[in-house]
């Protein structure tokens, strides 16, 4: 039989996606930058079913790609064009298997929504702090694997971070049992964080034992206008030093994408009187009801108002404005988007070099490229910035793109020699997979190539990302 | 040239110790389970120096163990009896290289002991929350090579959570550079886990960049007596929901526990009338002055007393109360010491089992061992329990222990039914190298054993240790 009818017998035809059509959306990337082809698309239902297709194809020889929500802003989940692949969704493994609440843990499977794992810890009266763009679509299996960052890592930390346990398919289709709801345990090597942020290369993640917060009760947001980068990373230093983990956000963003933002985004407004060169978005939260946030964040801003580090500020005082502020924040993507196509950047570098990450990055593109326009925001307290390039006229930017490999050596180049990395939350993927070698040292990446061959030695788990 | 000429070579006379007498503090592990020989012990100064002497032990195939502040409590740094070993000592790289305030980022060499790191961050008014009974002599890269655990888990995560970058020499005498200082990378598959906690079996950690946090200004702790462990785990839910990160420390501890500490420390003193059957050593703290923890801590606290879980609690009233409480607690070990050898455990389970697994432990094993007397405590926010086993008198003992194989079982057993671990923070060293058989699954000791050939295909870093 071949693989096809094979995958048939085993799943059922409805799970078994041969037509072009019916297959599409799975075979194109989120940003439409990569088109694949495949032999089938799986909807297996159970991690033994994921485990009996991992093995017919490895029987086959077929190179096997795993996708959750399509999120991936790398093409981590779109196969190659040679249709020998097959695509193995994850989206009906979504069973919320275990809630224990007083081991604060849920144990979910890797098709859940990042919004359904939310949910269900809203339902306990936790926190599942893991929050970012697309959490309706992208699948928690996929966020797992890429390791997702979002805007609560400053408090929270990344995806890997929240994880305790895993189960995992491997590419010979044995199942590794890693559920464990342990918050210590070392009884040797930590398989775990080997397979998060492995992009589904070392095995395929089926299931998650995930830790929960208590939920915060009391929350203020303000916006803050600052004078420049190096004002913000001093705030941000005061924040942390003065309120400890009640910071749960700290946003940075530039004039330009501020006024994108307030230009097309229907609603917007700003909270303050002029548009400030740097606005700093911050949130303040608490498990306490009696928590005097907003009195905290005005005796933190108060002393920087004075010496002139903070320009102006609003806190809001209601839901309403508080989701308003983050609104602003929120919609800078997609400000930019309309004024057509950007060279994107997810970069990362000490949060102490950010001042002069931006000011040499800026530099140096206005030099090469006269006219640009820099749209810069970001999770400061991670050192993470969104640096988004484009032309302020959409025929400029088609020019822009052509040039798109330039662009990115200045940037990355710059990012690696503050010490940072070309990759901060979204992956390597595709998009980043040559890439990553110019900086990475050949070390690095023989080390990662023989973790890869001592898992996957016939190289069928999604190959072509990462590695 | 032998390898102790050319080791001299390298590194000068005064650091090759050859002389038995001079060996022998390096030989035995601190418990005195454990006595080994080598060809010689090398202190070398520098990363470049370990690199140097790794080569030169691989070209002459020998072993090498490398060694910290020796205080493994698993056997983890001391070579075996064969004499071929190179123990390699990393107390002369004991710089600290680097701080970073506004990154929140402190870079230091292997041999630091943990108080000299702790001291680091204190003097830039930060704090390195691990903390545990041997930070006067443990050095920094032995709790990352154990993923050391300690009594602030709870608010701030095991060792490998402090970390966001490490240098290594690799088994074959080349340098890892991984010494990044990033919140946020997600460039390929993360190396740093992969050697934190292998304990020195897949590389050599000679420095790393670990993450600071803000300094607690106000802290509040309380000894609270409670009717049993279902009380204590249900408070410890009452505290995390309502105090978030403020809670940093919930320990529990035994009646027999207690009776043991009172009855031979000097100068403790029971806080409460009577000594409960289970007590509570709880803290918070927290960055601002103006905490009122007192006033949280009693709020908490009052509906637990109105419900009859908490039976009575003291508040310290001063920094003297605080850590007379404490006090109480670090001494549980060296309490026990006073009345001779007991068999001690080191386990973890989901908090949620605790209950379960201190009533049936007991029970069984007071089935096994008429008489035998248990001495429960530990870190119950993380799920983590000291279990020590002994008889009341002397001479018993010495039969217990012979029987410490049957007795293990019983604990052993138990822990890994309730989905726990029988390594908690301790690692496995040569101690539980062998138990840990019994508990893994095949496959999951297989591909730690990948890994280990794909790192060490020699088998000469720290052989005997964990596989």
């Amino acid at each position: 039989m071949d693989l096809v009818a094979e995958l048939v017998a085993l799943l059922g035809g409805p799970h078994v996606i041969t037509a072009d059509a019916d297959q599409a959306p799975y075979l194109q990337d989120w940003r439409g930058r990569y088109t694949g082809r495949v032999q089938a698309v799986v909807r297996p239902a159970t991690t033994e079913e994921v485990a009996a297709v991992v093995r017919l194809c490895r029987t086959h020889g077929a190179p096997m790609v795993p996708q959750g929500g399509n999120t991936s802003l790398c093409g981590g989940a779109t196969p190659d064009d040679s249709g020998k692949a097959v695509l193995i969704s994850l989206q009906r493994l979504n069973h919320i298997r275990a809630l224990d609440t007083d081991n604060d843990t849920l144990t979910v499977e890797a098709g859940c929504t990042l919004a359904e794992v939310q949910a269900a810890a809203a339902e306990a009266d936790r926190l599942f702090p893991l929050s970012l763009a697309s959490e309706g679509t992208c699948r928690i299996g996929g966020n797992l694997s890429t390791n997702a960052g979002g805007v609560h890592v400053l408090r929270y930390g990344n995806a890997r971070d929240l994880v305790l346990g895993l189960e995992v398919v491997l590419p010979d289709g044995q199942v590794w049992n890693g559920l464990r709801a342990l918050r210590k345990d070392n009884t040797g090597y930590d398989l775990k964080h080997l397979f998060l942020g492995a992009e589904g290369t070392l095995g395929l993640i089926t299931a998650a034992v995930l830790k929960l917060s208590p939920r915060p009760r009391s929350v203020c947001t303000a916006w803050v206008a600052v004078t420049d980068p190096a004002a913000a990373v001093a705030l941000l230093r005061r924040f942390r030093t003065e309120c400890g983990e009640r910071l749960s956000a700290f946003e940075l963003m530039s004039q330009m994408t501020l006024a994108l933002v307030l230009r097309h985004i229907p609603g917007a407004q700003n909270p303050l009187a002029e548009i400030p060169s740097w606005s700093v978005l911050v949130e303040l939260s608490d498990t306490r009801v009696d928590a005097a946030l907003d009195r905290i964040l005005e005796s933190v801003l108060a002393p920087a108002m004075e010496s002139g580090a903070v320009l102006d500020a609003a806190i809001a005082s209601s839901e309403a404005q508080r989701l308003a502020l983050w609104g602003l924040r929120e919609n800078a993507s997609e400000a930019q988007r309309h004024e057509g196509v950007s060279v994107k950047h997810d970069v990362s570098v000490p949060v102490s070099r950010i001042p002069e990450f931006l000011r040499r990055a800026d530099a140096a593109l206005t030099a090469a490229f006269p006219g640009i326009r820099i749209v810069a925001f970001g999770h400061v307290g991670d050192g993470n910035l969104h640096y988004n390039c484009s032309k302020p006229a959409a025929d400029e930017n088609a020019e822009l793109l052509a040039e798109w490999g330039g662009l990115n050596r200045i940037v990355h180049d710059l990012a690696h020699e503050l010490g940072g990395s070309i990759s901060a939350e979204h992956g390597l993927g595709q998009l980043k997979r040559g890439e990553i070698r110019r900086y990475k040292s050949a070390l690095e990446m023989d080390l990662m190539e023989r973790i890869k061959r001592a898992f996957d030695p016939d190289g069928l788990m999604n190959p072509g990302k990462v590695l």
